[in-house]
């Protein structure tokens, strides 16, 4: 890391520095520039140190060399891994889909949208038991109900079954019903929770936190990784912007970017990216175009019907052009695409 | 609620939608524009009704008239509520001072924390036994051994414990040593935490997280307020902006904003909102000056050696400072302080 | 409009407000909730009326109905707008690429730039002869010499020229020499430069600013359109956001959100909008999946000795590769591109 | 600055880096770290060497160790600028007061203003003549009119007039009525409007751009600066965010972070900051708690009658008592105020 001094640093306080660095274990080059002097301290390993040197006094900041994450970075591994459940692949040039309601609703609406979906073509079943909700009046999710509901339109279709799980409690149980957990947005970084589907064997869907960095969500998924489970999958669906006219915003360049950086696969969730239903296919799409691994996405039977998010969901008939759009593009670019 | 429909809207629509606002067991208006039209839904009960009208294809948009949290709101309780944990008083014309590291380090290093934390005349002491961090290679806490130690300082000098609590299944425990529970910002949406504190007989610190909007951060209060506990302090740490120059941006209006819809007290953490030791005392002074009920201050006894959040850190001098300057802000407004 | 009343609103209140509406030439009707009233007002002309209630101490919010822009809207002309200049062919089904350097730096540098921009099928090269520069002491641009360097490379390639026009002063001066002009984001509410430009006869890009709304964006336009020159291209270039990984934040959902609103066509900036040379590809691959009637490329023969912009350029083999890639996707949409 | 290369880099690359280094007349330092190696660059210019760096292929990213302004700069001049008009005095303990319409709306409107603003002890009257409206459909001010009736305002009060200048060709007739030029928050980085106002002999107060960083701002400055023209103000008036319950976010920790770095005067904008009036009384208290060098407050004889901006613009009413609670504080921190 780089420690630059704030202006007029004497010598003692040069050498100050330079002591706690050496004392850090690490080795310190002092470079006294016309301006300012600054210290390039070498070994750095991840423990802190950053933080201890930029409370000193005398520092005006500390600049980082290194990403902060190691498990999930290319420089470890640089294969990309691919996660696989029942017939979903995600990764490795396959663009895997995972598609339905956003919340179980009742047997007849899960096995109508199971049908839907596969018939679509799509690999993977979405739908929320458990319902993390802005409101303490919203409908809450089914809960275990829920969960055997997705079981059962996983026997009937063998799609496979990807839904949330809100608290470390309850990780056991949805682990025991589903075939991809997935951890939403606001539980990003609800460590106890990473920690406990890091223990599990099953793919862990990761979604970003609406505002989080880079660096926070590869550090998100280093928690679970850090556990032993290496089968998490990235996903992005949206940050907070000023942007008011779409739900939140999309910014697919989060795709190529985590390209260059991790072996995790990436997949965009446009539904809540965008939050209406029109914009999902052509970003659907782009996604695509972007290299993505996969897309998740909202589909309800009958959308002004729907629980919650209906805004955003697709109709079956919207859902099966946009993975005909998509599948165009795919073959366009040889990946395989469903 | 105003329903408004896209634009080239039949008459059978408009019958349809009429019939669907009453189904709800509204009672429907509808305003024929010039270029649209609009139909006001009367006698919203927060249920969804919105969402289930938004994902209907012939409207463009619905807007809300009601403020979706019912508890919190000023309409339901109009004197304000006041906080109080032993000689900590938030709220009412109080602006309660809460003080103390980021972290729980050592014996040392706590007693003497809060013995500088007394001396400056704040009420409250705060300190992590339990710390969420970004990284999984970051000092994590002190776990229950923390919870000791603040318990210790709190019998040494009489400040109420304020501590963060991160699990559900920890609620106990830390209610058992703390004497107000503390849900960090990145902890704001997690529902089954804010219920688990909603049931016990402790005052509950709130923090926004930091892409929240009012209405989330007053309907994550509304989660804890339902359970029955009514002991709640809203806290604004600040929020993700494009500013790179602060750690995030501290918007101070949100003060007098909460003012005008809540009963519930309002503190502000101007060392997480700013991440900068020297910008921590004008912005107390402005958060007093603004109208906030309290302060959240870190503060260790020598920052450059802290384990986390040193930059951000008040030695015990700047917060003895910090104190004397909001003192004669706070007495010119007339407003009691410490 | 729908104006919302305060909570409590007398009837007196209610009957003032219906008369402030109906003086306005407005038709008011009220709608008695059970704890608000708000009063619908018919037949707005976006004369301010809104801002004019919005002050009224009564009054809690009032709530547009009306897109605020008209001649830019889809309501007005549903048929898509085409941009031609020479060879370059902008919207309407076709994809309508833009390439080159950053600045016109030199007569051998802007020669090779256009050979090469020609070589990769683009039909458009850009180059900023002025050049609004953050710094006032960063390179400003060559001026009306590079204008005249512009005018050249035209004349060698037959590309359209596209370049910024910075002042009013400078309008006719660059229109003299230029195909395009365009707007930098810096100046989309500079309405002096909006209105000059509206006034000559060549097609005008327009460039969103990094903080402006949809509505900020197409009314900007609207300051070109309202002079009577309809020849507006619409440009997505990013947005400023917490993300700092990238230059700006680029969402693609702008190409078809504003598809549904306006007969414009929209074209996106993948240099500006990432400023990493490397994620350029990808995003321009995926702006042409998403819809969008062109791209504007930064390529300069050698991006590590441009004077502005390198880290973002492409090299003219990056170029090729980029408009590969594209034309295969385009082809896969049948769409004509280049 | 500092060169960070990427990954595996090989001697001959950082041989090549050093010699280019070299070249532009700086000193190279080379570190070689464990897992990256990176290169001090020792001689900085501010001369674009640093884009021109982080162009390069071998390179990750650049980072600058000095900030990018100069004259601004305390490291140039430590003592405060005061900036004076008339009896209004910003800068070195005084807390100046600039106050009055949105819009210079006709003569009985300024007169009545400007009466009140002078009651109310504010030293400084604003008034807009020349309006930049988001929309062409609205009021875009009375123009030279409106300076006439500025001019006769001060000559009935002693205020001093602050009013805006759009457009370079403007300067000069503005400047010949006006005391202190504004440049709007659209208009921070139209460059070719900041040289012209630093060619003039009055003060310039410059609104900061709405996603304008801090040394974007203070950059704008250096242009106006650079011509000349030290009289500059620098006024925080909002940024845009995710939050839309006000109208902007106002952070006021900007007051204090600059007052770190540069010696010219910072005031505050309350108004278009919240765009609330409930909120600017508070919101101007903690303005002047944070140190702020004046505040510039919309005041309308009856602002449900204004043209313009009237929700946020305070009645004469409001104006007194938010100029009472100011002073109080102003008291208690011993600066002047008015």
């Amino acid at each position: 890391m780089i420690v630059v001094l704030k202006p007029g640093a004497t010598q003692n306080t040069v050498d100050d520095m330079t002591r706690r660095i050496e004392e850090m274990g690490l080795k310190a080059h002092v470079i006294v520039g016309t301006e300012r002097t600054v210290i390039a301290a070498v070994g750095e390993k991840r423990n802190g140190e950053q933080e201890t040197l930029a409370a000193c006094d005398a520092v005006d900041k500390v600049v980082p060399i290194l990403a902060p994450y190691k498990i999930a970075s290319c420089e470890i591994k640089s294969e990309p891994t691919v996660v696989r459940a029942l017939d979903l692949v995600i990764g490795g040039g396959n663009v895997g889909v995972i598609a339905g309601p956003c919340s179980v609703e009742s047997e007849e609406q899960m096995m109508l949208s199971a049908a839907q979906v596969k018939e679509s073509g799509a690999k993977g079943l979405r739908g929320g038991a458990f319902k993390p909700r802005t409101s303490p009046y919203s409908f809450q999710g089914l809960k275990e109900e829920g969960l055997k509901l997705l079981a059962a339109a996983r026997d009937l279709t063998g799609l496979a079954i990807v839904t949330e799980v809100m608290t470390p409690e309850h990780v056991e149980m949805v682990a025991s019903y589903a075939d991809v957990l997935q951890i939403g947005a606001r539980n990003m970084q609800n460590y106890h929770l990473l920690q406990a589907v890091g223990e599990v064997d099953k793919p862990v869907l990761l979604k970003r936190g609406p505002s989080a960095t880079m660096d926070e969500f590869l550090l998100a998924a280093e928690y679970v990784l850090d556990q032993g489970n290496s089968q998490v999958v990235l996903c992005e669906r949206g940050i907070r912007t000023f942007e008011s006219h779409t739900r939140f915003t999309l910014p697919l360049a989060t795709v190529p970017y985590l390209r260059e950086r991790t072996h995790l696969p990436i997949v965009v969730d446009p539904s809540h990216g965008t939050g209406v239903a029109s914009l999902v296919a052509p970003m659907s799409v782009a996604s695509v175009a972007a290299g993505a691994d996969g897309l998740l996405l909202e589909m309800h039977p009958n959308p002004s019907e729907a629980l919650s998010d209906g805004a955003q969901s697709l109709t079956p008939e919207q859902l099966a052009d946009t993975m005909t759009r998509c599948q165009v593009v795919a073959d366009a670019l040889e990946m395989s695409f469903g």
